[in-house]
């Protein structure tokens, strides 16, 4: 029996990634639905190459185009409408890769319907962590993460009791700015925070490495995911980025996940899940590589991850006005209109300013989104300098 | 319901930690059989404070005095003949703990029995391979490694199918001389070769560690254990030990198993298997060690690992002979008698003239094991110099 799968942002770089492991082992899988934010000269193609049933756009001016390209084939073209249908329907399981709050309404879809979900998307977590929890418990839906870090995690807890658990250790590259001072975080440019030591990622994802909002972000995110307490969550700079999280348990012993910077491993692991399927990634070579790096995380340098974790503790909206300031502040510092070291300011104030009591659903949610964005866009024009 | 467990070999290092972990979860185990190999004053104290129902002791003339010390108790003193009945009588798990061959009998008969056998005992694999896992096949049998390397393989393949293993990497701490020249090698003392930089062990096991015959056995023991082919088992130098040993899956992943150098650990997991329990022992911190090195082995400077490779691929009595003959090398280099080089020359000489059909029985295996052993100590009063 072939496994069936819904590609939920099936143009973006997991996408095309899942599409690739899917096409070496066509035995295995059958892609029925895929979606794609605009591109519809993207999807149309993948939907033909997949033989996929339904190919939604979620951007409504691009469903005719979608749907010509489509002609004469069986897939179904479809609008934003039909997101949610292409993740709840008969997909068995779901590959949430679409960017940002975008994927919120159709990743609570696919687990309203007790789907399995591999996360690729960290905002659902992050956001809507407690939601999209209880939802999967409620509906026997099962998360399955595709970040590199919790998807090493994952791996270190198979086999093993949940109550065995005593500490989960997320690795961190410690960014372009490991060794900087804070005087040189001041002073530095988008072209220095967006080169990334190890993995080749989008510009905000990489700034976020440089400020160390990425692993704050992911300490929220494997608390939902794991449903352990921030204070047995640490964090531990490594600047190779082969280890890609580690699992204490209780009785001293640490499982630790490695392997080259290619998502396809964690994909990999998501699509066979329980089992293992073949991936072209690189093998590590550890004689070649000599020696792995470890030291603690400098929240002084780093203060967003103290922010996270206060937003992590404090629970509510929190975390949905730190994912929201971020994502404002990275933008105007990636457009040169704020410093480096303002973005993680510009969250620390949001907060401050926040209404932060619990969302009960999505939409409140996605309000709590919107509202901050609006606040930190005023606050960014104010600082401007 | 309490685990009942027998302890073979209690008195010994191996047996000390397994007590103290079981005294620490009294809720959790049931000591019901207990042996030594002459201390009986040890093993007596051992037996009232666990209120163990059998004792036995292998040095037929400790019995009596076994039997004195045990007056007044529940506990039943019994000399060797009842080795086995220990093994298979009402314990569950089986903790093999004895030394040498002498450990050979009893482990089969708690094989033969079906238990749950935690091997701490090298020999049981490497001359009994074939033998024991065919045994633990046709029994029901479930073969636990205690040997840290081997534990932490066992840790890696849980809730992992065998058909996605690609290679298991047994690491290697390469010992004292894992800098040093062909030429210091052969100027050795026993002193400079028992001095291992992690584990505090025994003097024949540190020489091993030396040598890398260690290593080499261990190979061998863990293609019995593991059923892998040699050429997918590989060896790594590591010097701090931290990472005890990794498994590389299809996809690219490598998971790992990382811990203090505290046997205790390893014990734990086969005691509460397929769960863990709490231990005391020391939990590692990356940060401070800062560092993990990795390197490849030199087959040139330790060719033990060559020869061990070799036996393994040879299969039949091979691995038997280079147990046999190493542990009589071994003594003869820290009698001072020979060369720390010629250790693994009398090896491979030992090799070149046994004959390497594959025993059927227990009683066959120790036949060869003392033949070895009478050719290699009329070589070694030869080679003396």
């Amino acid at each position: 029996m072939k496994r069936k799968i819904a590609i939920l942002g099936a143009t973006g770089s997991i996408g095309k990634s899942t599409l690739d492991l899917i096409e070496r082992s066509p035995e295995r899988f059958e892609v029925v639905a895929v979606t794609a934010a605009t591109n519809s000269e993207a999807l149309a193609d993948i939907a033909r190459r997949t033989g996929a049933r339904l190919a939604v756009v979620a951007d409504q001016s691009r469903v005719a185009d979608l749907a010509e390209r489509l002609s004469g084939t069986e897939c179904r073209a479809a609008g934003p409408e039909a997101l949610s249908e292409a993740a709840a329907g008969e997909a068995e399981l779901v590959i949430a890769a679409i960017v940002g709050c975008a994927g919120l309404e159709p990743v609570m879809a696919a687990v309203e319907a007790g789907k399995t979900v591999a996360l690729a998307n960290k905002e659902a977590l992050v956001t809507a962590g407690a939601l999209m929890t209880e939802a999967a418990s409620r509906n026997g839906a099962t998360l399955l993460p595709i970040d590199s870090e919790h998807n090493a995690i994952f791996q270190c807890l198979a086999g093993n009791r949940k109550d065995d658990v005593s500490r989960l250790i997320l690795t961190a590259s410690g960014g372009p700015f490991r060794k900087a001072s804070l005087e040189e975080m001041r002073a530095a440019t988008p072209a220095q925070a967006v080169a990334h030591p190890n993995w080749s990622m989008g510009a905000k994802i990489s700034v976020d490495s440089a400020t160390c909002m990425n692993k704050g972000l992911e300490l929220i995110e494997a608390h939902y995911l794991f449903g352990l307490p921030s204070e047995r969550i640490d964090i531990l700079i490594h600047p190779q980025s082969v280890v890609h999280s580690l699992v204490e348990y209780v009785d001293g012993s640490v499982l630790a996940q490695l392997g080259s910077p290619d998502m396809r491993i964690a994909i990999a692991y998501a699509l066979a899940w329980p089992e293992r399927m073949a991936t072209p990634a690189e093998r590590i070579d550890l004689a070649r590589i000599g020696k792995l790096d470890f030291e603690a995380p400098d929240v002084e340098r780093f203060p967003a991850l103290r922010i996270a974790r206060e937003a992590l503790e404090a629970g509510g909206a929190a975390p949905i006005v730190v994912n929201a300031a971020n994502e404002v502040a990275v933008a105007a510092f990636l457009a040169g209109a704020i410093r480096f070291t303002d973005i993680v300011t510009a969250v620390e104030e949001a907060l401050q300013h926040a209404d932060l009591a619990a969302p009960s659903t999505i939409p409140h949610v996605l309000e709590i989104d919107q509202i901050t964005r609006r606040h930190v866009e005023a606050a960014m024009k104010a600082m401007c300098h």
